[in-house]
């Protein structure tokens, strides 16, 4: 697995003419429920999402394709705005193709829309902005209607510091000490990304009642592009800090170490939404 | 399956002392995705709500046991707030027996309390009212995560004609036309129930944005007691409203005609969830 979200870089035209005839990159919003795949990246012999659509689109069009999606979510993780991009050679009708997509990829998998992508598009390259959610349910007991979606967090969490300690993340530093390296990379190397916006809320869950000192918290973070696990180390940080086991200023020294080896608890990936993703 | 809450009747006494020894009655709030079992009540060679439950309680008091809930739900329907009692003999540990059962039912059926129960309660005979919501995602597509717990309706639905259709069920009816009737029963025997209260309402999803026209509909419906199918049938008559094939007049006609042969569509069970029950 090499990085999350890469950000800009060359960009391959789209479009291009083939040997075979014209190549067509469509551009996809998908929506899936991660819980039942290995991540979204196709793996030999493992059921991901991308391996589904590809599978399902390859039969359509009649030829193997690959696709490219703005970020890499990791087993387990949501998506309900994620973007990719394919090429197909030919013609392709994109209402049929879209049709036969939604019949043959099932319910956990939900193709948003599906278009020809504006030229020199790239789902990964000419992304602006990515934003995720990650709910954290503090209760006493689990609720099974949000198991699939929400880490559940028996202790009483200090929301104060737990935003105090995101407001630590927001701006452009090295986040070396929050990201799983790439197998083979250099330990020290930094991993400078620009963080929008990261904040705490709370939120009212659509079915059932919390009980008085229960809680549904909700994290949204925003950034140009994410390393790998970013969004799970933040929160599982962030969490710590809740539990009053780590301070904010422990959060803000963690940041500047650049070292993962310190970090804290990575929140499990169940938690974790992709909720949408910016382009120019 | 005769009827759903049958309301208020004679009350068996709790804590009566068995031959075996003293026999006490427990009170249990549960929650549970109703995805994976056929319904609340105990069925042989069924899984059910009440059979994972009786199975594991009788596994620690080492007896066989029986559950009685405030709202037999369906097969597929949810609950964040079901009430139960069951009777045990002997000496029962409730803290110990509510780990055991943590640890044995897994994670769709989770106690949120266990506790001696008061004298003379019933969780079905006395609870004076039962609160229940429908979640209805009128979208172009459906969304992975809200598949277990929403109906998706494609087709844009009028809100204001279905919050008047809703209007037309407050109150003490016969509520015949909107309820199946048990196997034998008379088909015009009259079935009066009182609806304390039945709007809609518009949410916000947890996760992900709703495109333009796109809207997140909450039906909370509350009565004294309920008969079978009632929520659903309901629903399924006011999203036909919504839809503009039938009006709020029909909604009255249909009502006072008693008569289930003129009902319309019945919703799908796995937008329904059992909220909370009240006790006096």
């Amino acid at each position: 697995m090499t990085l999350f979200d890469p950000g800009p870089g060359p960009q391959p035209g789209a479009g291009v003419p083939s040997a075979a005839g014209t190549t067509i990159r469509l551009r996809l919003e998908l929506a899936y429920d991660g819980s039942g795949f290995r991540g979204f990246a196709a793996q030999a012999g493992q059921r991901t999402v991308a391996g589904v659509l590809a599978d399902a689109i390859a039969t359509v069009v009649r030829h193997p394709v690959t696709l490219t999606c703005a970020g890499r979510t990791d087993a387990g993780v949501h998506a309900e705005g994620q973007v990719a991009h394919v090429d197909v050679r030919g013609d392709v009708e994109t209402a049929r193709l879209w049709k036969s997509l939604d019949r043959m990829v099932g319910p956990e998998v939900v193709v948003r829309s599906l278009s020809v992508a504006p030229d020199g598009f790239d789902a990964r390259r000419s992304a602006r902005a990515r934003h995720y959610r990650y709910l954290v349910l503090q209760a006493a007991a689990a609720d099974p209607l949000l198991r699939a979606s929400c880490w559940h967090v028996a202790e009483e969490l200090d929301l104060r510091t737990m935003m105090a300690g995101a407001d630590v993340l927001v701006g452009e530093h090295d986040f070396g000490a929050f990201c799983r390296r790439p197998p083979g990379a250099a330990p020290g190397a930094p991993v400078v990304r620009r963080v929008l916006d990261a904040r705490w809320s709370e939120c009212r869950p659509l079915l059932g009642r919390l009980a008085a000192g229960e809680r549904l918290l909700a994290f949204d973070v925003s950034a140009g592009s994410f390393c790998h696990q970013m969004v799970r180390s933040m929160v599982g940080t962030l969490v710590e800090v809740g539990r009053g086991r780590r301070s904010p200023a422990d959060v803000m020294a963690l940041l500047r170490s650049g070292d993962r080896s310190h970090a804290m608890a990575v929140a499990p990936p169940h938690g974790l939404c992709l909720v949408s993703v910016d382009y120019a």
